[in-house]
């Protein structure tokens, strides 16, 4: 691994690294969080930790910039770690113009279609490769551990979570896509990656797992109510309806006024946090 | 004024704004946050303000962005405005492959100097124009000011404070060029934007200010012991000399470990608002 940046924040230490990656066939970057409880740990002491994955167009730096986490982080002594929204470089196939498909638009999946399934595998990469890489460098305990994520990266950590029950103890989103396979993104980016057999989709869309059967006990939701993708393509009252109809019970909070950038996501960040926290340290 | 974005945030509104400039003669751009308590304001009421001055190659982006100012400011009911660090635009000169001068590198100074001097008068801007421009669009008080800033934001904070003794209650930097007239950065800009007579430099240098008999009854500078340019440029030294020379009791605190950058400013900024809230409140 490369060390692309290290700077003392709130007590504690924000890394940037990088690294080549199996799943992907690419050098991958992301950034860790460690709080300050991470220094002077005796040994075999390990600290929990709550993945975030961004939304379509972002890389690691988003979050890591805006989405003030370390606070609350520091304060609660969890390990914060920020990957890539896809595969990087110019041996990877892209498409131009199309933000949401393609570089920066990775959708947590492993594609199965030419040409992108040589690189576009996400999911390996999030749920494989990722934190075993991580839990090698950084003392990070993989029996405690949480997901968040925004948009895409809500998408990412409901369906990872929902796939992975007992994985982790909580799971949130800001403005997830919640029904991929309803929306002009998710149909875009499923039919293009996976192809047109939709039933390849549903393990990619977390009504869909829902309705199959999948579940979890801590959901955490906030969905801004001046978000302008809210009623096309996120999709928030199909999630709630899903999950009444399985007997779930996820706190899902619309939030007035707030819209779908990082001046919403920051503005609850710290409750964020402090929710997974309570879960990971119990 | 053009209104180029409007977010809401931590329940109060981040807004963008541009407006042609009479003291630099280009548009100008800045951010404003209005803390919640500017909602359903009684009629003359109005809130403090906190200007924060950025530091070389900062727009008013930086900040907005990364400084993590806008919860504290909302518990306290304080609004916050981010000004740009240099007049912009084709007709603005400037210099090639240099960080530390032209745009991007007002210095918060009038220069005198061709061809700076048309364009470059952000001391005008800053004390005089852009005070009363957004005292008319925003319920600010400008009986209770007070005024911060970073790096070459901190060497404008701290000298506008110093020159304008009564005007703001307040005055704390990160990491601030102190003593601009003694280092590689401030030699340059100084030189370059007011001549090489170095007595017309003194009101642009926060020590040789206090040295000539300046005062201000309320600082605070907080600076990082791994600041690379804490020796070379920053002399943050001289700055507590001469407030001990002239009997000042400035709070000049040396952070172990941070750095010049935002991940260091982020980590102290909701105590600088604090502490300046507690004297805009008093």
């Amino acid at each position: 691994m490369d060390y692309l940046s290290q700077n003392k924040s709130y007590g504690g230490q924000q890394f940037v690294l990088s690294h080549p990656s199996e799943a992907t066939g690419t050098e991958m970057t992301f950034s860790v969080y460690l709080p300050p409880q991470a220094e002077g740990l005796a040994e075999d002491a390990k600290l929990p930790v709550l993945w975030y994955l961004s939304g379509l167009t972002c890389t690691h730096a988003n979050v890591t910039e805006k989405g003030e986490y370390r606070r609350a982080c520091a304060e609660r002594g969890v390990i914060f770690v920020a990957p890539d929204t896809s595969p990087r470089g110019e041996n990877v196939p892209d498409v131009d113009d199309e933000y949401d498909f393609g570089k920066g638009a990775g959708f947590y999946l492993d594609a199965t279609q030419e040409p992108w399934s040589q690189h576009f595998r996400m999911r390996s990469y999030i749920e494989d490769e990722l934190p075993q890489l991580v839990a090698r460098a950084f003392p990070v305990d993989l029996g405690r551990q949480s997901i968040m994520g925004h948009s895409m990266g809500g998408h990412g950590a409901l369906t990872i979570g929902l796939r992975n029950p007992g994985r982790f103890r909580s799971i949130s989103a800001f403005s997830p896509i919640a029904a991929p396979s309803s929306v002009p993104w998710g149909e875009k980016a499923l039919g293009r990656y996976l192809g047109e057999d939709r039933a390849a989709w549903r393990e990619y869309d977390a009504v869909a797992l829902i309705e199959d059967g999948a579940r979890a006990d801590h959901i955490l939701v906030d969905q801004g109510t001046a978000d302008q993708f809210l009623d096309e393509q996120l999709k928030t009252g199909a999630l709630s309806m899903a999950c009444a109809k399985a007997g779930m019970k996820p706190t899902i909070r619309m939030q007035d006024g707030y819209d779908h950038s990082y001046y919403f996501i920051s503005t609850f960040m710290a409750e964020h946090v402090a929710w997974h926290a309570d879960r990971l340290t119990a």
